[in-house]
């Protein structure tokens, strides 16, 4: 007997999810637990896996299905294609995650134009069983045979022809089209099938199913599933399972329905149950926004026998699963039927306030509270909303769909998106509703608008899944795409028209709103604090102004991590670096080298006055000098143009030759690896001793106004020890004078960044002349791989990524086969000679979830990252503690 | 019992040079031989390294330089500074390594206004005693109390005053002077001391000596001493020692004299004694070139006796040594003293024909004649020679100090020579005679030429030392330095006119003379068989034209290590890439691919067809694309000025424009790190596809006609693993498509280049992938350090190197410590995963003796280096096994 791929839905349970999928799984859990799920059978991901790589059936699969199909038509009564009562099957693709609507289903699979009488005869219903023929032929055309209809835009072959019938009939709805009428479409959608497919439409229902799953599987390497996978990194071998499952009606008359709901509300977290349903519909009807749905809270009128059977069901979820489930129902002739279970996607808030309330509710703990959080997802909340005090007219409203504000130029598709993104443009997406086709769109744009759809609309659900800001549904949206513009509340609006949306209370503006940054409150505070009470990890900022520092403490930070001080000679400080930089010698550059001091001074005492008793870690100066000054080639064209034009004197061209030789002895081949960093320290040592004049001199300012400053001296780009060694002997000689002259002193550090991969090599030696390191993950990156972030990021990286090249882009998640191994190696070198050496990492790697929980595994002491991100990172290093402890 | 820091002759032997110096632990071995040597003690090296640090001698040493004179004065019957019979003695440094000229000495110790007349009494002298004693106090002035003079040609007081009195006794000649006026001209120098240094000569002998011995120590750490260290790498912490000797007098009449001789040939080699000497003279007169020597050869002309005892006495240093011994005699009345021996100084091509001698006399084995040649010294027989075919007159002929060829410009000082060295010229030094001040300029000149001075001289032998060609003591040569010119052979000469000399013949030529390549023969030849019986490298190397690959073979190489492409498309073929380069597609690129896929094919062949039955490394296309346009900035001036004159039309502007656009597209960053290498065969793969199909085309050609290409790819600049995956897939599929065309095969393979730290640090991964791994260690250094050698060499590497920030340049030595173990990390994981992976080195350090040693170490296959450098990487690679063998 060789593997299994096939399992009845009684054979699994929620924890086999690898093998049968999600949607698989949770069929098999449900059904253990005595809910009631119409029967079926999955066909497992590794017959997927097996399918993708050789384009055939695993051996033995076949028989498989045949036998599975056998017991369900045993189970059920009926047989597939019967003349006299017909099993109809749906055919669902389910990945080991859900990947809403990037995969193909088929529905009321088993109809032909024998089954069709027989479904009419047992239901008594001709007119229902000839729609649910009609779309049967219309989804298998498109899903398994390739005819492009509804829903791809690129044609519209059968929505046409339904268009063309209601004429012919003088009717305007499709309700109103006859039993005879939807037999006369099918035989027309089967005419467009066999044109466009120089196929003839197959009556057998076996090879349907055959055919069905094929396509199912083939769907898992459709360009919109690749596209999604690339996304949120799914894997491309994981396959998806198949299930078959026996077909129940939500659109046999009004006593049937079908719905969605999540067991919370997916937006807020609050503990009510949220969703929508439609009387007399199949799913796919709620799903698509094709038809304005119900909220759930008025299922119990309707039908309230069903909505306790459904309350109940929802509760034994939540007690089973232990999270927000999300959950897809069918009421089939007043019998409810649960077609889909699995843990509820969610807004960021709505993760919070679910976590927070499940421990209050004791159904989990602290630890699993603070686990189940989606570091990344938490950015959203760290998102800008409509400034409070900013004056704007909300011209329209629509649904709350996804958190956050946006402000962007109006473009009405997802090419357009895309290009205007490219060119650095901010856009909103304005749709009428969006396909999984407009992925790429979504992602471009910085928010979202849709005329149609509800907050479980397609848009809604990937707009939340991205952090994006969504307003849906907004009705008195209209547009005219091939005009390129549309009105919004009545008001003329053109593709390139700012306008504004807030998509937390689903607000829309025509023009610009100035956004403010959001704070962390709440439920996320109380998050946060379980997760300072778990981690290991510090978590710092990068910040190089009091006002970043002071933001960066709010969210958390515990430390100023790299505090860059080149960007305090820019701006009108500008021209006394230049004057410095150009000075023959000291005594030139003495008056510019003592303002600057005063400058700098300002500078940390307002830093060291933010993080009074926090650690602030100041780099010395680090880019190459040219950087301060003028670019040398427009230097040499304005050259070229005075000499042209004749209207300067020979001495003014000779300033000018002068200095655009002055300028050009500073270009570099290579900048990123040139004089910079420790080697300007040592070259030029005044700038260095300025600095840690200014530093030294302010932290004893603000311990005299009775501060408690925390003076870590970072000095950037060491490659050996011996600059190390030099640097800080020099810099402990002023701190010493400094000392001197205010008859004081304080305790100090004095540390390196390590961002060279010989530093890491000789951490061992550096450690010796170090208090600390500090991982510079972005230059070492760079190096370690010998990219230069800006050359590559727009010449090859993109095409490294699509062809998997690369897996990842290094410069946003840390490399840990290459550029991890020399962290680790330098965390252990550096520790081996100096074992009270403080480590941390500064790179943008220090925000980046994956990253920190490479940083715990390594041993560092501290992540440092943006402000914003504080937050983020507090969660992923107590997840990586989590990971860690569960580990040992 | 401390330390003991002084050991008399008798206590020590030649093996201990670290502590007693060389010249101390020379003087014991022939002590303890029984050679006459006169009797004193060595200070040890750790008395000065102690003196270096604190400034004082170490703690009893006072006492026990005291207990070893009292000994001394024992042992002689004399006593320091005595009245009646005084001890006069030599004050000498001594280093573990021959540092010729560069430390200070003081002879004639012990000689006051009392002792003076003493000696003149004993020795029955008195004009004999009263030089002595001017010139003691002319050495002890300069040496001791800085008073400038004689040979350092700041100042020239002490001359001056010799000429003064000259003039006022009305005599021409210094030994014209009497007893008497060499008196008052003691006077006179006593004098000019107390004026110069503010502070009277010391009368007392042992303040003498004590001051003596603290200016040796002190000579260790002056400018000459601590360039010279630089010069030849040796470590600032040896320290030197101190060699206190009783005198004996060469200047003592005619029965009295002075010499220095080599046991062999130090130019080529020969079994003939090799020297000069000079009767009733003092050494330094012999070194100095002061005076014109006498051959040793005619030493038994003179002093038969003398002779015979010398020449046994040259027989038993050389059993002892076994080798070419370098000694310094005096001899006193008569009576033959020894002063000094050590293990001669030569020439490469002496070097090698002394060590195939030996083997022959059964002296040494082969293994040790392999083992004592200095491989980099050998690089001064693979120097130019004048090419026998051109016609010269030749005007002047001096000695033929140290060989090779040289053409440049006149310079008369070292200065000179240095800064028109710094700007590109080439320079030959023209002085009189060289001294330890000349160091800079000599290292700076193509050659040196000298009007006075024999083999023996400074010129001479710092010249071989360095490998530079040396004519010395060429009578025709008349300078006036003042009027910056000269006459040689009677023909004017000015600085900056250009003349050509010949080192290996003597011969000087006015203008230039075209230089020939030399080729490895004889001794050469002899000596590289035994290494490559020894050696377990193999020695491959790196060149780009069949040219360069001929004479890489004449060489010795074993195969190409590296023939790089790039240098290919240059010339007359740049416009041909250009084009390509600005093509929109690879079909509007069709037709110049084409036509350089012939061109590079008939590359290949030619390098097949010159390395027939070796390897031949290819490396694809590695530089950015930028390096074959023309400069961005250029054309941009070139816009600007165009417009401005307004003489194009709209059109060209417009074209110019595109063109600009075009050109500045490519320009990068930092290009080291941007798009080349395999990053441009993953994004244009037609180059690449291209060069492929032209290797193997050109090989099955060679195939056809008979040959036997061995085709080794080499993909550069490989960071991930699934760079090289890709390309030798894509390389396999044109290579088979090749095979097909041609119905034909061979076998080939396809390696890469670990140039970049992520691939040492990922290269188990990446060898899955190689047939063979080439180690570019000038890329690796780059990364590794993150320096740019553009621009750090000439902006802060020799800064870093000077405040001894890096001890060696790590573009020339390899980086042990931290490029090296990232080359360890690349062969130990490379063969991990593929223990038939050949690993080679291909940077420049592939012909650098200490970095071969490292190679042999880290278990590589073989080293690849320039044509030039094979011969020396075959001794260092022997040299590498023999440590290796030693070791273990």
């Amino acid at each position: 007997m060789g593997i299994k791929y096939v399992y009845d839905f009684g054979e699994g349970n929620r924890e086999m999810k690898n093998l049968l999928g999600g949607k698989g799984a949770n069929l098999a859990e449900m059904t253990g637990l005595g809910i009631p799920v119409p029967s079926g059978f999955t066909i497992t991901t590794e017959a997927c896996v097996y399918f993708s790589e050789n384009g055939a059936y695993p051996p033995g699969l076949e028989d498989e299905i045949s036998k599975h199909l056998d017991s369900l038509e045993r189970e059920m009564g009926k047989k597939l294609g019967d003349a006299d009562d017909p099993l109809l099957v749906s055919v669902r693709s389910g990945a080991r995650v859900s990947m809403p609507g990037m995969m193909d289903t088929v529905l009321n699979l088993g109809l032909n134009d024998e089954s069709v009488e027989a479904l009419a005869r047992q239901t008594g219903d001709e007119r229902f069983a000839c729609d649910s023929y009609r779309r049967f032929v219309q989804m298998f055309s498109e899903v398994v045979m390739g005819v492009e209809g509804e829903g791809r835009q690129e044609g519209k072959l059968f929505e046409n022809a339904i268009s063309a019938i209601k004429e012919e009939k003088g009717v305007t709805m499709d309700t109103e089209l006859s039993a005879s009428d939807l037999k006369e479409l099918v035989g027309r959608f089967k005419e467009i099938t066999r044109k466009e497919s120089s196929r003839e439409f197959p009556t057998d229902p076996k090879e349907q199913l055959d055919l069905s799953i094929k396509a199912v599987f083939g769907s898992w390497n459709n360009k919109r599933a690749v596209d999604y996978r690339k996304l949120y990194k799914i894997p491309a071998d994981w396959g998806t399972a198949v299930n078959v499952q026996s077909m129940v009606f939500g659109n046999k008359g009004e006593s049937s329905a079908t719905g969605v709901a999540f067991t919370r509300d997916a937006a807020t977290g609050e503990r009510v149950r949220y969703g929508d349903f439609l009387i007399n519909a199949q799913g796919e009807d709620v799903v698509a926004g094709v038809r304005n749905t119900e909220p759930i809270s008025k299922l119990s009128d309707e039908m309230p026998e069903v909505a306790g059977e459904l309350e109940s069901i929802m509760e034994t979820l939540e007690e089973q699963y232990k999270d927000m489930c999300d959950i897809e129902f069918t009421v089939e002739d007043g019998t409810l039927w649960m077609l889909q279970t699995r843990i509820g996607k969610r807004t960021a808030a709505a993760a919070l306030k679910i976590a927070v309330d499940m421990v209050g509710e004791g159904l989990i703990t602290k630890e699993e509270a603070v686990g189940r959080i989606d570091p990344d997802q938490l950015d959203q909340l760290l998102h800008p909303q409509f400034d409070d005090g900013a004056e704007y007219e909300v011209v329209a409203r629509g649904m709350n769909a996804s958190p956050g504000a946006a402000v962007g130029k109006v473009v009405f598709d997802s090419n357009t998106a895309e290009s205007k993104e490219e060119s650095g443009e901010d856009v909103i997406l304005v749709r009428w509703e969006t396909t999984p086709d407009d992925l790429h769109g979504m992602v471009a744009s910085r928010g979202i608008l849709t005329s149609h759809g509800g907050k479980t609309s397609h848009a809604a659900v990937v707009a939340r899944g991205m952090g994006k800001p969504c307003v849906c549904g907004c009705d008195s949206l209209r547009i005219d795409e091939e005009d390129r513009r549309c009105t919004i509340g009545g008001h003329k609006v053109k593709e390139g028209d700012v306008i504004s949306i807030d998509g937390t209370t689903g607000r829309v503006v025509i023009g610009p709103v100035s956004l403010v940054e959001p704070e962390v409150t709440g439920d996320f505070d109380t998050v946060l604090s379980w997760a300072d009470e778990i981690r290991e990890l510090g978590v710092w900022a990068n910040a190089d102004t009091p006002e970043d520092a002071a933001r960066a403490r709010e969210f958390g930070a515990e430390g100023i991590g790299l505090c860059r001080t080149e960007h305090m000679f820019l701006g009108d400080r500008q021209p006394i670096i230049q004057r410095i930089i150009l000075a023959e010698s000291t005594e030139d550059a003495g008056d510019d080298l003592a303002t600057l001091l005063e400058i700098q001074r300002k500078d940390f005492v307002g830093i060291f006055e933010a993080m009074d008793g926090l650690p602030v870690t100041i780099r010395l100066l680090d880019p190459p000098l040219h950087e301060f000054m003028p670019d040398a080639t427009d230097l040499e064209v304005e050259l070229a143009v005075a000499k042209e034009r004749g209207e300067c004197s020979p001495e003014e061209i000779e300033e000018k030759e002068c200095y655009l030789e002055n300028v050009m002895s500073m270009v570099e081949a290579n900048p990123m690896l040139g004089l910079r960093g420790c080697r300007l320290g040592i070259t030029f040592p005044e700038e260095y001793h300025m600095q840690v004049r200014a530093i030294m001199e302010a932290a004893l300012e603000r311990k005299a106004a009775g501060g408690d400053p925390r003076v870590e001296i970072m000095i950037p780009l060491v490659s050996i020890y011996t600059e190390l060694e030099v640097l800080r002997e020099e810099s402990e000689q002023i701190i010493e004078q400094v000392f001197k002259e205010k008859g004081t002193r304080i305790d100090y550090h004095i540390g390196t960044m390590i961002e060279l991969p010989r530093a890491a090599l000789t951490a061992d030696e550096i450690a010796k002349y170090a208090d600390f390191f500090s991982f510079g993950t972005n230059d070492l990156t760079q190096t370690t791989f010998g990219f230069s972030r800006d050359d590559i990021e727009a010449k090859f990286l993109p095409l490294y990524l699509r062809r998997k090249i690369l897996v990842d882009n290094p410069f946003e998640t840390l490399d840990v086969e290459g550029v991890g191994k020399l962290v680790k190696m330098g965390v252990e070198l550096g520790r081996s000679t100096n074992p009270d050496l403080k480590v941390g990492i500064c790179g943008e790697h220090g925000g980046d979830p994956r990253s920190i929980s490479f940083c715990s595994d390594a041993g560092l002491d501290y992540v440092s990252c943006s402000p914003f991100r504080v937050p983020v990172a507090r969660i992923a290093a107590a997840q990586a503690a989590l990971e860690k402890k569960a580990k040992s």
